[in-house]
């Protein structure tokens, strides 16, 4: 039974990443027709996209014929959705180039700075406000539509989602669990020469978005966690990167998995993160006491500059397809959305790892906060599995995080940042005596007030 | 990939009703080969099992070639066991009947008398006991394998397993929610024309053992739980029964789903299971007052006479298969249990209703506590998968009798049977004043003393 | 240190009962001096017991000087009220008699009718409307004043205090507990000749107003739960009336405390308030089946005539103290709010029995629900104490009725009567099928839908 | 009603330093006679406790005329004891010098090192196996007991009796609440003239023993939490010590509270405990970097040097005290063990703070884990009063260190010492890498090997 026009809204639908994968998977997709409405602030960016996006039903070696629409209204993009996927940027580099840098000179170093420590924090304040404005605007305009976040930070957005909107029906997707699953079927591989697919390798995660952990790992009746301590063992020194090139290596996004290798080695399961996101979450002495130590641990911290780089040779290609001088590669994105759509609208199932409140899924954490496990898709549902319990001190370190990102979504939902400040203070990349705390964060602030509601009449009495 | 040697252990393998399916089911599967060993008390008639089962091997039409070999001895059969599937009845049928018909005198009538009321509570003193001897021979012999259990009181069974137990790795099925899928694909068929099987119907499931709530179902994109509401207002008072042939209409097992109905009514929810063990689980006087209310309700009151009778019918009907002068029919069984070992073997995936342990999946019941959910099978694993929320009336009713099966199992493991009586007299089909309880129960006691472990010196002090 | 000018708001200060006790107790305290401003929205009465409270003042043998003041704003009551003790009774004696009699021809009989059951929703409906009201004009008018609670249902009317005003500080008080430290002082006395206060026997209690339990009972190093356990087995059959007088046993109030023994014979710990109350909240068949069942008991249906009959008695007697032909008895009361308000006051400390949101002192029901356990009263705090762990059965009768409150405070809230429904035909008193259930419903709401908001809106779509 | 005859034993009654506190509070007390049972392996040293304690009731300014028994078997110790007061030090000084100064040579600091980190972790691989022993002795010599700990780590000690004696009745008490009590009575004195003693200042608690927070303070109807506010802003960079006496600010227990002031400024709430100790519970970049930045804090790194100085002085205080060649002073001892045995004998009510397995009293940490909050003694019973929720921050810190003390004590009681070593890496004091880390615990352990059992066979396959 083919489904026919399903609505999807694109917000952030001017993209030239994430939608581009977007776009690959549904030209992949014929079992349902969509009409992807694309809305973004930056309508142009989002008109050239429906140009890229309308080329591929012309294409022969393209089945899914679906249709792109951009449009400027973010009402006539939301009414009527069957499903909206979010994925934007509040602010610009530079406010990035804050998050990320601002705190070095205070010896705080930041390999993602997206997620959590001082970076995380505030661009959490960016973010938060704009997430419970789409929150509201959705159940008014589209109650019953499912929504997908790809925005970061993820736990926090995606909380924000629900706070502001608690009958809505999202959830957040990350591709970092995949990754261990593919460094899973490479060890599989070396031990027994089986080729197996990332998602053949049956994962149970638990944890929060960028700190994931695999409890259990198996492929068919192989269980893969014995294989993964050796391999540990053997790889923990050198370090172990699955991508060999050149390229890879020297990259601004290099890692060898030390740190993954350790934490499996203090705890016995599997962080599922790459090494630049985990090293954040553990306390600041770890990994991340120096660009020294980094390097010692083998990974990167990645600066803005090399991201100012990459997005504008990503601008280059879109311009190019734009164009016509370039036809879109429809490569393996490693992206799982179109097929949660697909399940969604009951036309498979599918297990996978994906972010939803707490009800249950994550005993060892409070109700209601934003966690990372399984949950199945299918006929119109998203229900999370029961995770494996994680070791005590896994608990402790996810439990953390997990309660300073509740603080600062509810602060920032309630624009109190006096409060987001007691979170500042204590995190552990932050670290700092009291005074010099407050004098980072209203640096921070002051950088990128102008995404920050209400920011100067905070600063002025702070 | 193959798998083969799977061992089996099927302790009950005596038995002439679940065996039969389990054997049926087998014959139609290839993708794994077993050997089923078969362990009973009554040798001879794992003895006869053995015999049909390796008959089939022979025949053209069985793909599955399995081997089946009866056991004398519980260590032959449970060392190195992949699978132990428990299918047993402690006692005769004179005890069933004294379970049964004892309370009738007291004006309590009960359709089934194996999962809760009088004769759930004395049938559980005499299974717990062994069960939780089954449960640690398991754990000596065969501590990895996975534990099947389809004997009842279901619940207090499979939660005697993991408290004798707690690392054992088992899980209790039970069919009856499928007839619920049934009649959702007969109104989804009657509705729009489209003919689904039970499987296709996904329906997110919580509560306890024959006393599971569909809180929602889907075909595809179609929620069937508004069509199933129109339905109800259309036969609520004449009720509708799924089989209608003569035969189940005068018959033992006779349903009409009114209770169903009515429960419908009163919750919003579909009470899964049929309406002779609804009926169980409610207040007294609800359903149960009296044979004339039984009629009303159009349930039966399912005799021990009839049960008898079936027995003997299904005794000829094995002898037969024995004697080869019938053949085995591959009819569809309606039984799961196959298709779960194969996904446990990593060669599938699956999602259906099981009893576990409360992980988490049904956060409105405490912890450890064997509810029935929803969860996913796959590659030696088992995890149940988060219930949604029931009303809070619901909640009230299954938590009581949740209660109680805490009480009894953990009364029974220490052969604390004045323990056992508190929760008797408590229990809502009971409602007998202390002194009369205590006579009822003493006569349950006293009629099925042989199978219950230090009875005597109970009786002689109660 | 002495305590002048503190106010207190008396709404219902029209009172002939409570009013009265309140008066008494305050003209033995000295501590602390206070004007008591009385609020009713029969102000004439209000002005009656601000005369019969500033004759006291003037008496030789009154130490406690306070000033009793009438007003008929309840803006002027409440602002700056220090404490607000709340007794009232919406509707009139004919709408009580809806509630307790209408049931009465489906077979349902309830002694009280106030607090569960068919009469305790009903009446439900009438006031927590009105003390959501309260709880928001509290808010405005005096958000730091400490609330007392005697209205019924207790808990229902707590809990919707803190449902539509979360920052209130509000207790609710009964007396019911302390009947049962009479009892057991009495068997301290006939056991060992000591005579000792109620007060002086400290009782662990939990549960729900009405239904609350005695888990632990001493006097200094003399453990009492053995000597009631003796006791109950004396006096099993025959009962025991605490108060021998002719007048008691005759009265509408007379109890012989049966069910309370019968409960212990269950449970092995004392349901503490009279068994009056304690029928109500259990399966109608153990106690209420019929008036014949009742006499059996021996214990008594109190109908409304006799409440009546009452009421004139003392609006007589108030009638005289208000002309001076009497003067104001300095009693026993029996209440404990004015050394509550003493212990507040940080004058002392007091350990007592109290309804206030669950905060973990019963971990055994969910969180915020209003539960009856002890607390410490002492300097501006008024915290519960964690209570002992109850037998699992006793948790399975509290937990229903305590789902059933949560259900009809957030149904009555939002004027939500379907959902109020749902509730009542699940209430183990009412036990009807749905249609009667239904008639039932519509009657008692019909008879009393003056003091039901929106009562007629329901009715017309029920 | 005056009690004879209590017997209490004293297991430690050799020490020189809380069982003379002890002796001092009983003999002001005379609403009791008791018979105190010194135990020691030390026995010489319980025999002179022994004859200064007898030396007591003979003077006439002693009310309290209590006997002192010195035995050496454990069972004539135990057998019909009332009350169990436990005060050990398993190791000697040597053992001490190893937990506090070994992790010195890592860039590791502790003031304390008794309650947390390296030290506080190696001491209670010492101590849990002995209070293991101790909890199954009580259980079988005097299983009605009251069980009084004050030995460090007190929440581990106190958790090992319940772990390995469910059914005891044990309770941790600390008097560093006291002092805070003490700080906020002269804040009191400096801003209104009041003079109250430390009792009479009603403080709300919760934490862990030595990270207890006080979420209210109040005297009377005076709050005192704005006071304190005032206070810390006004003495936040100088600090203040309560006792400011020559002696005590060089002393090796010198502090200033600036770290206590630290915390409020960060938390809003009062860490209850020294700075010293304070300091241990939070990540070691705040206050324990380095010698230098403990200067800066102003409180004290206690040497273990100093301990021995202070350990021999009251030696000699103790040998003079023997031969009669001093009296002892009944001074003001600020212990109140005293004080709640009356009040469990039924003599009188006390509501103070004390360590206890957590049953709801802090709704925000797991079940059965041992917390510190208020509780009320009475007649036969030690009941914990549920605590007011804390700060998420404040709850992260004190989770964390909860989480470690339930790994280590499970782990010490099942003599894992890898898993204890998976909580000792984790450690916020220990920071280190892992090769590290496992040097240093290795160290430590062979140090202490002599008192940690099975310690051999562990570090030879570690």
């Amino acid at each position: 039974m083919k489904k026919t026009n399903v609505k999807i809204t694109y917000i952030g639908g001017g993209s030239r990443g994430w939608a581009k994968a977007f776009m690959i998977d549904l030209a992949k997709e014929d079992s349902f027709t969509a009409s992807i409405y694309l809305y973004d602030i930056d309508n142009d960016a989002s008109k050239m996209n429906q140009s890229i996006g309308n080329d591929l039903a012309l294409r022969d070696d393209v089945v899914g014929k679906h249709k792109y629409i951009a449009v400027s209204s973010l009402k006539e993009a939301l009414t009527g959705a069957d499903f909206v996927v979010m994925s934007i940027l509040p602010g610009t580099f530079e406010e990035m180039r804050s998050d990320v840098h601002a705190p070095e000179k205070y010896g705080i170093y930041q390999p993602v700075g997206d997620s959590t420590g001082p970076g995380g924090i505030v661009r959490a304040m960016r973010t938060i406000p704009i997430y419970a404005e789409y929150a509201k605007a959705i159940g008014e305009y589209c109650p019953n539509a499912w929504v997908i976040n790809y925005t970061n930070p993820m736990t926090m957005c995606t909380r924000t989602l629900y706070k502001a909107n608690p009958s809505i029906k999202a959830f957040g997707c990350c591709h970092e669990v995949f990754t261990t699953q593919r460094i899973l079927a490479h060890i599989l591989n070396e031990k027994y020469g089986i080729k197996a697919n990332r998602a053949e390798i049956a994962v149970d995660v638990a944890g929060v978005n960028h700190f994931t952990w695999v409890s259990s790992a198996r492929y068919q009746n192989i269980d893969l966690m014995p294989l993964y301590k050796d391999f540990v063992q053997k790889n923990y020194l050198e370090g172990f990167d699955l991508d060999e090139s050149e390229h890879r290596i020297n990259s601004a996004f290099k890692t060898s998995n030390k740190v993954k290798f350790d934490l499996f080695k203090r705890y016995g399961v599997i962080a599922a993160a790459g090494d630049r996101h985990l090293a954040e979450f553990c306390p600041r002495t770890w990994y991340l006491d120096s660009p020294k130590q980094v390097e010692e641990w083998k990974f990167a911290l990645t600066d803005v500059d090399y991201r100012l780089k990459d997005l504008s040779e990503r601008l280059i290609s879109a311009e190019k397809l734009y164009k016509r001088e370039e036809v879109l590669k429809l490569s393996d994105t490693g992206e799982e959305g179109v097929q949660q759509v697909k399940a969604i609208l009951g036309l498979q199932e599918l297990v996978t790892n994906v972010n939803l409140p707490n009800r249950g899924q994550m005993a060892q954490l409070p109700k209601d906060v934003v966690v990372e496990t399984n949950a199945v898709f299918r006929s119109g549902r998203v229900i999370p599995v029961v995770a494996d319990e994680l070791p005590e001190e896994v608990i402790s370190l996810i439990s953390r995080i997990s309660r300073e990102q509740e603080v600062v979504v509810d602060a920032c939902v309630n624009f109190d940042y006096e409060r987001v400040f007691e979170a500042f203070v204590n995190d552990p990349l932050v670290s700092l005596p009291l005074d010099k705390a407050k004098a980072l964060f209203t640096e921070m602030v002051e950088n990128t007030k102008q995404y920050i509601p209400h920011a100067d009449e905070f600063l002025a009495k702070f």
